[in-house]
């Protein structure tokens, strides 16, 4: 963040590319949460980067392919936690309470609202269908275990609402910047089981087993 | 629509000016939640409206004026019929219903997706101040209804889910364009009693007695 605009990167380094890649990352995020996605060339995210343009485009396509990494960074993890957990051996709750926590941790956290992004005229496009099948994945997977936790079959119509709960954060951000991500993680896990018609009793077991999860 | 592109309106029109000031909201919305808001100019609403550029400023003082109004247009609604349900007879649940109801209704209306506005960088600036208090009127009429839905204090934790499960539906518009918007609502205002911890008694009768409210 120190570095001067424009400073050229030793060539040589081992580290210097990765780190040029997370650069390039983070000042397009910054620039495209404030400044927005269509007012941001890659020339204002070299400039903020402290790189030159061409090391942009050495790792990315472009704008849209930075665009893409951003996006994945806050669903891929989520993903891999709910594939982790669905063959785990604890029960649906404990497994839903855990997946939905982390998932609002991982959209809580940073210093940016990741999310926002999502309802970019832009991502509806093709070049972001790694990004869709992804979220699809996840979607199936809260699906899958909203199924599991209510066994009268009305899981599957309140299935998208778990994921609609969760995701209400980035709202949240958007209206306040003093959120508590802990706090907030555990309402909304909590009241993703609530939605789902668990009593108190089952919901703080579940909190309880679902420590041991992650 | 079907109106040419630059077309000027007959003067003296008594119809016309509403007219024109509809049309310039429906063409700037259409861009806004295409093209992006950035990338909007009023040039460009004006050609869709079939309108000359002066008449767009004859009714709004720009750009920011026009997405003013849209974003009102997305909880004005919502906040009248909050501020008429407050003072109402009936309890606390059937009058929650019937606002989650109306609201996921508002928010699922119309062929565009307007809500997806809210979370534009430009919308956290002074000159939306109008926008944010209308909203957080309306946070607040949630919050006053989650407490006396639920009676052991716990409502005020659980408010912000509320209006964020309700919300919700906004990232869900985006994800599918098939919503039924009437089912939609109707598992959204269960949703939201359920969060708060009423039973499934309850929730139907609540349900049933929202009907008369609205």
């Amino acid at each position: 963040m120190a570095r001067r605009p424009g400073r050229p990167r030793a060539s040589g380094d081992p580290h210097g590319e990765r780190d040029t890649r997370q650069d390039v990352l983070d000042a397009a995020a910054a620039l495209f949460c404030t400044v927005g996605f269509t007012s941001t060339s890659t020339r204002s995210v070299a400039e903020r980067a402290g790189v030159r343009q061409a090391s942009i485009y050495h790792h990315f396509a472009g704008k849209d392919a930075i665009l893409l990494e951003l996006l994945l960074g806050t669903v891929r993890p989520s993903v891999e936690l709910a594939d982790a957990l669905a063959s785990g051996a604890e029960g649906a709750a404990a497994r839903l309470w855990a997946l939905a926590h982390a998932d609002v941790r991982l959209l809580t956290s940073g210093p940016l609202n990741l999310g926002a992004l999502y309802v970019l005229p832009e991502v509806a496009g093709e070049q972001f269908a790694e990004f869709h099948a992804q979220r699809d994945r996840l979607r199936a997977r809260y699906d899958e275990l909203a199924a599991a936790v209510v066994a009268d079959g009305s899981g599957a119509e309140r299935g998208p609402l778990v994921l609609g709960l969760v995701e209400s954060v980035i709202l949240r951000r958007r209206d306040s910047a003093s959120l508590d991500p802990v706090a907030v993680a555990d309402a909304v896990a909590d009241g993703v089981l609530r939605l789902l018609g668990c009593d108190e009793g089952r919901i703080a077991a579940a909190r309880t087993a679902a420590a041991a999860l992650v």
